[in-house]
């Protein structure tokens, strides 16, 4: 039986999921591939737990449940305790680990680069690693030795990065691609549509769990521009954040989140008027992040309604793109770009792709 | 460097595409994957061409210009010869061989389970192969010791056959299906719903090359048929041809092809009228594959005019696939699903998938 350890970094609701189908499929798993996807290691931020060699069931099973609450408590820099714990693993087992970042934490990317250094594969969901400086990103996913996959980074698990990425392989190339990859910004741009104020439906995204408790770190586009460079990169176009212009929705003051939430009337009828005067000439507003060979912008931009982006409703994601095969009609993939057990189905893929299943 | 010698059964179009693109990416693969894919056997039904070990560059290159021309001829068995030749290389290579069936041959199925026993690995755009008795389906997908891919054999290139496998190893499991799988009667359905007669575009069609040269053939379904039961298979599925009915899009009757189109007209009146009683309750006709857990049928039918599936105009193909993961709003890949060089890019991600590049 072929074994790959798993070390996951991450235990919040995506992480579990995964618990979750990695306990669910560990039979078919072993019928079915002759596999096992054992668990070595569990970090939080705060918190380490590793198994001797490898966590039981049962435990497994109640963090799956209840997140991690027990382990070896980690206080001054988990970094350097995650990469030692790492490197140890690496050494010690005959079969080569796969570590899985679930975090949303701009701090692993040393970690993670020392497992691809020890031998380890890695998987990630966090997109901050990749969305760093382009030297970064060639570090991680050009490893001379280790695979890197990234398929949960980009539309949770909608097939975007593996497709992208075979298609160059095959000599592919980007003619253009237009995407709507955040739920939030999608939801309100279809509230905004439907006619209701940006000053009524914010506070009840807000309300409904659909925003960040600040909502201006969804409308400022930014994450939307991480998954933007991703895709640009993985068409191999060496962009750099500086190279993406910062496009929120609207105008975004600083302050506290009430002061911010009081004062969004105030943008309320240029939104309306943008939106009404798009739709009289068969246009509708989508925040897009549009990649053209060496060059990227995102921003809230009137697009056709029968197009296939305006025709998007509520929080799915989109991508379209026109490359030299897929010249005259393009490739589409829409559908749920967040959710745990899309995100977690997402990370088994690439975890299968590594260990030589799929 | 890794090697992997392919055997490549089938020189049309897209077998030759394929060849441009492995000729085009050699120096990347090695660069990025330190992998080479050499040609170590190239065979039509009628001749086989072998290296010593490999086919040079420039006999590649000559045989993806203007197809295959010399080389053994094969007269009395080309399955046993096929075999042979693939057992024979097997045994003589320390690499694993990948034999690929770019043929559309119904023949081919004991040469590929030939080469799976005999430790190669196997990627098909040959649907053939996989449509036939279920058992064939599960000897050819689940071999204990060696791998297939099989992405090329639905919509060609679009992402479907990985990314529904990848699902299923997950755990999740199919609530509904519906898709459009032929080209050609995409187009048929789209110029119907424009109002043109099926006596004018049927030999329109056929004459700019959209159909075959007999077009029963695309009207019988049943190529349609062939995908949807793959599609099920890949879903667990385990359906039979027996399992869906035949529903040609029209009537067909025997007799020549010139008879049989001279008769088209007798079904304009009716085709009209159902187009137009669809139109104004909202829905379009289209030739779809519905699957469900344990049934599926393929036909002519009314679907939502403003449904992912209703919006597709012409040639394009579509998969909306609800699950339990993707319940509430569903899964949608679209795009050209044919085409050389989209075919052989589906089939070059397998092949590196195998390789354990991607």
């Amino acid at each position: 039986m072929a074994t790959r350890p798993l070390v996951i970094l991450g235990t919040g609701r995506i992480g579990r999921a995964l618990l979750q189908q990695l306990l669910h499929r560990a039979g078919h798993l072993r019928e079915r591939y002759d596999l096992a996807l054992p668990i070595a290691a569990l970090a939080s931020s705060r918190l380490l737990r590793t198994g001797a060699p490898y966590l039981g069931h049962e435990e497994v099973e109640q963090i799956a449940a209840t997140g991690l609450s027990g382990g070896e408590p980690v206080r001054a820099d988990p970094v350097t305790r995650q990469r030692e714990l790492i490197e140890a693993l690496a050494r010690a087992s005959a079969d080569r680990p796969i570590v899985v970042d679930v975090t949303a934490s701009d701090a692993t990317t040393p970690v993670l680069l020392g497992a691809l250094d020890a031998g380890c594969e890695v998987v990630l969901a966090n997109k901050k690693p990749l969305s760093g400086d382009h030297e970064t990103f060639l570090r991680l996913t050009r490893h001379p030795r280790s695979r890197l996959g990234y398929e949960a980074t980009v539309g949770a698990g909608l097939p975007i990065i593996h497709t992208l990425r075979a298609l160059t392989d095959a000599g592919d190339e980007l003619i253009d691609m237009t995407a709507c990859l955040s739920g939030t910004l999608g939801y309100l741009c279809t509230e905004l549509e439907d006619g209701r104020p940006l000053s009524q439906i914010v506070p009840r995204a807000r309300e409904l769990g659909f925003t960040e408790p600040d909502p201006r770190e969804d409308l400022s586009g930014a994450d939307v521009k991480r998954k933007a460079l991703i895709l640009a990169r993985t068409m191999n176009w060496p962009l750099e954040p500086d190279d993406i212009a910062d496009r929120p929705m609207i105008p975004l003051e600083e302050g506290s989140v009430a002061a911010w939430l009081a004062g969004l009337p105030a943008h309320d009828a240029a939104l309306a008027t943008r939106v009404r005067s798009a739709h009289e000439q068969g246009y509708v507003l989508r925040y897009v992040a549009r990649i053209l060979p060496g060059k990227c912008d995102v921003g809230l931009r009137e697009v056709p309604r029968s197009s296939a982006v305006g025709r998007l409703r509520g929080s799915d994601n989109i991508v379209t793109a026109r490359t030299r095969f897929y010249d005259d009609r393009p490739l589409v993939i829409s559908g749920p770009g967040a959710g745990p057990d899309v995100t977690a189905a997402g990370i088994f893929g690439d975890i299968l792709r590594l260990a030589g299943a799929l």
